[in-house]
């Protein structure tokens, strides 16, 4: 698969005229071949013009027709992992098996997203039928569900080439909710973004489905993606990234004539509180499952536990000195790109000049891009006082906070900030006490962990991925995976009165969709 | 009942030092003793103080107990509904008898969404089990639903001080939500919110309910509720008013340090598009239903249909003179504020200036608060090139808006901007044609009515009151009537492998509330 380095503007192609970049890669420290050219303000309105255009096309669907859609997505990219795999390594550094295995649990999400959309439960489908003698007035009938919101801007990460880029979560529940989406490419990986286009923009043609269906737009700087937001076609926006640039879209996107969503996965410190009982119990193990999730994917996941939250005594104190061991002697990793590295070792020094704060593991590190892990420790006074405290560091650095005791280390509950994740790790015989310390937390994270480790987010009916400001922009109110990150994509829509003809196929009597509906207050896959 | 005229800040009074102000009779067009006093900031950071301390209580009530203090609510306003209707004919010239029906009107949702609190379906609760020797990794236990987002701030309606004021739909929602309340009272009809605060505290503590379960602040400016919004411990906001006044708070709630959602119903046209096969077949009806609809209220109804949209004909031209006609001859009513009043009278004589409008039908004004009908025309090729005439003149006004044609018909379509409602008159024989204009609409409106009015907002499962922008500041994406509106005071939340005696009941096993989850993919209410 040869690369063209152009965007994908519906299905023609962009400007070859805008600016020059090239990918590059990490572990070589060297540009990669070939260039790609930025899109233009005109690539931004055809895009824009065109999903407009093909949003009715995509809202008339039927979920049945959207899982297809999406299986073929999947099959394609399975199908092709060796050469999107080998690109996105040279690209991210990013070893060669986390690549392949990145991209099954790609497939996975436009798999099951796609029988979400089949099975249409987001749809929340409701009717509610007429009572024509009901005093004072008649009841009329209503039937209401969600509709798609129209064209959707994905802006890929940096972390995740694969599940939160082209193809990635929030490109799937977008179209799974009958969205047609424009994707920024992150510059970090035009290449392997350019390659999964490829075979979304077959997958729309294989299907039969409207240009303007899918767009790709490639930019090294934030120009075309802050036009994209502005554009007044686009309805939404998905985006995981860093707290500076998602909160920028953000308030962009509230500024707009008509404001629009912006589902923003942002930072998070993801806490973990490791009760006395637990160190008693097992501290090794702790250890070890806690330098593996920090150390995962060079500390870039946005599940990277970067505070953890310990009670002061000697268990204690031997487990950090233990844990801090093991990190010192952690050889060091390449981190995504050049900048990712410069703001570690930038905001690592910056903690380390903070008031109370002292490093406690420092891995040496060499190469360009390469980055060893940088611990911290202060205590649960400074780090209350101190709010640079709370901010995240991504890559490999967590901070150390010493409470002296349960009440303090609540406090230090009490005092945090949104994160995706919170985790708890108690001992058998404590555990039953931690109802307080656990509603605190609910109140402060969009998961809970307990006895484990934050890395590691299943895509299932089930799962949550977000969580209170910063780590999200809607305040947790929403999901960017798991099959609720549908209903990010809709708005509802009542029909009131309507006669079976003008009805969408989900709200007929007949019931041809099979969908689950809420009858008069009841619960049924009946027809009517 | 006699009147203190000071907030209630938790189970204490606001303080006696603020601006004072009085109510104000519409009719008479004299102000209405008592004395009213504005709260300060001080009563603001309490308030909020005492919300954020009893958001952790009322996030653990059942929701048999949300539904059990939202019936004692409903019942107390049912059992007042003289002194109650009397205090708000006199504050808001709406006759007796729209308010003691209003009453009963605010009662129903406090009683549907204890009940949908207890049934607890808005949770959405989610459960997958444990797959232990999943390869490559073990599948952790998770356990998913929504949480209440903690304390809500709602500002009362001028239009609807009972439904959507203190003791209001907002209000209701977010307490069968679990979070609790703090009302902005509306300055003009501070004693019937009074009235119904007192009430609510009755109810707080009959039920045995924490202080700051509720707070009721006073305020004839704006101060209070731009602190109210701004301060730290609030975490959503629903507002029902002006397009001016919501976009205000929803631009001051996105720059806040942390954003929080605010959820405002606005300004809605509520397009009419009246084919010809209708006029045919029942233009006298048509005409009496939407003169009623027009009038209803003074036209201060947020569904007024403000906008009808036809095609020339002699028939059509015989419509509208036959509607102006009655129009014209229809008494002037009393508007609920000099305020508004005036900017009814401002908002029309702006309008009578625009090129190529012309005025069709004018009723005569002398109450120094009475309102007459003023309705306008203008071609489609005007409308879609002036974009003043898409705003909405809150009163007794619309427009008439004349198309060529079908296709022209679909433009004007295309053309609007977001409305709360989007109504269909069709005739027999044309009615299947019309797909293409009903899913133009489906983009426009958050219910369409067919056949009908769009006056007349049932409460219930299936309806949804919410539109696109203007008409929301959420784009649709939520209702604030009917159960649905409960989803908007949640955020999400997961435990990760929680034993049973740490999850809250909702997820435990034994299902002990009853609810109906989806486990490992299958909707049951069966224990586990």
């Amino acid at each position: 698969m040869k690369l063209d380095g152009v965007s994908f503007v519906g299905f023609g192609s962009g400007s070859p005229n805008g600016a020059a970049f090239r990918a590059f890669d990490p572990t070589l420290n060297a540009t990669v071949e070939p260039v790609f050219i930025s899109a233009t303000l005109v690539d931004v309105d055809r895009a824009a013009q065109l999903a407009a255009a093909a949003a009715p096309v995509w809202a008339a669907l039927s979920g049945a027709e959207r899982n297809r859609f999406l299986r073929l997505v999947a099959d394609k990219l399975v199908q092709h992992t060796a050469v999107l795999a080998a690109r996105a390594t040279q690209e991210t550094a990013i070893p060669l098996a986390r690549c392949e295995s990145e991209i099954g649990r790609t497939a996975g999400p436009l798999r099951l997203y796609g029988e979400a959309a089949e099975r249409g439960d987001w749809l929340d489908a409701r009717i509610e039928t007429a009572i024509p003698d009901r005093k004072p007035l008649p009841k009329p009938d209503h039937r209401s569900l969600m509709r798609p919101l129209g064209p959707v801007v994905v802006f890929g990460a940096s972390n995740f080439p694969f599940a939160y880029s082209v193809a990635g979560g929030d490109t799937a529940s977008a179209f799974a909710a009958g969205c047609p989406v424009i994707v920024k490419a992150h510059p970090a990986h035009p290449g392997t973004s350019e390659l999964v286009g490829v075979l979304i923009l077959q997958a729309v043609k294989e299907c039969g489905l409207p240009e303007g269906s899918f767009s790709l737009l490639f930019d090294a700087s934030i120009e075309i993606g802050q036009a994209l937001l502005k554009h007044p076609l686009v309805k939404a926006v998905g985006f995981t990234g860093s707290l500076h640039g998602g909160r920028a879209l953000a308030d962009a996107a509230a500024a707009r004539p008509e404001p629009i969503p912006v589902y923003a996965e942002m930072g998070s410190v993801n806490p973990v509180f490791i009760l006395p009982g637990a160190l008693a119990e097992r501290a090794a193990v702790i250890g070890d499952g806690l330098h593996a999730a920090a150390m995962l994917g060079v500390g870039q996941f946005c599940t990277n536990p970067g505070l953890i939250v310990l009670q002061r005594s000697v268990p204690a104190e031997d487990f950090v000195r233990a844990l801090t061991g093991k990190l010192t002697a952690t050889a060091e990793g390449t981190m995504l790109t050049p900048g990712i590295r410069k703001n570690f070792a930038a905001g690592t020094a910056a903690r380390t000049q903070q008031p109370g704060v002292k490093v406690i593991a420092q891995g040496s590190m060499a190469a360009a891009c390469g980055a060893a892990p940088v611990w911290f420790e202060t205590d649960a006074v400074n780090f209350q006082r101190n709010h640079t405290l709370s901010e995240e560091i991504f890559g490999p650095s967590s901070l150390v906070v010493w409470c002296k005791d349960a009440v303090e280390m609540r406090d230090v509950a009490r005092h945090l900030e949104g994160s995706l994740t919170a985790t708890l790790q108690a001992g058998k015989d404590e555990t039953a006490q931690q109802g307080g310390l656990v509603a605190i937390l609910a109140a402060k994270a969009g998961r809970l962990v307990f006895n484990g480790f934050p890395t590691g987010v299943d895509v299932s009916h089930a799962m949550v991925h977000g969580g209170p400001y910063p780590s999200t922009s809607d305040g947790g109110r929403s999901t960017s995976v798991g099959t609720r990150a549908l209903n990010r994509w809709g708005r509802l829509v009542c029909y009131q009165n309507f006669s079976e003809e003008l009805l969408p196929p989900e709200l007929q009597n007949a019931n041809p969709c099979g969908l689950r509906r809420l009858v008069n207050g009841q619960w049924t896959i009946a027809a009517m």
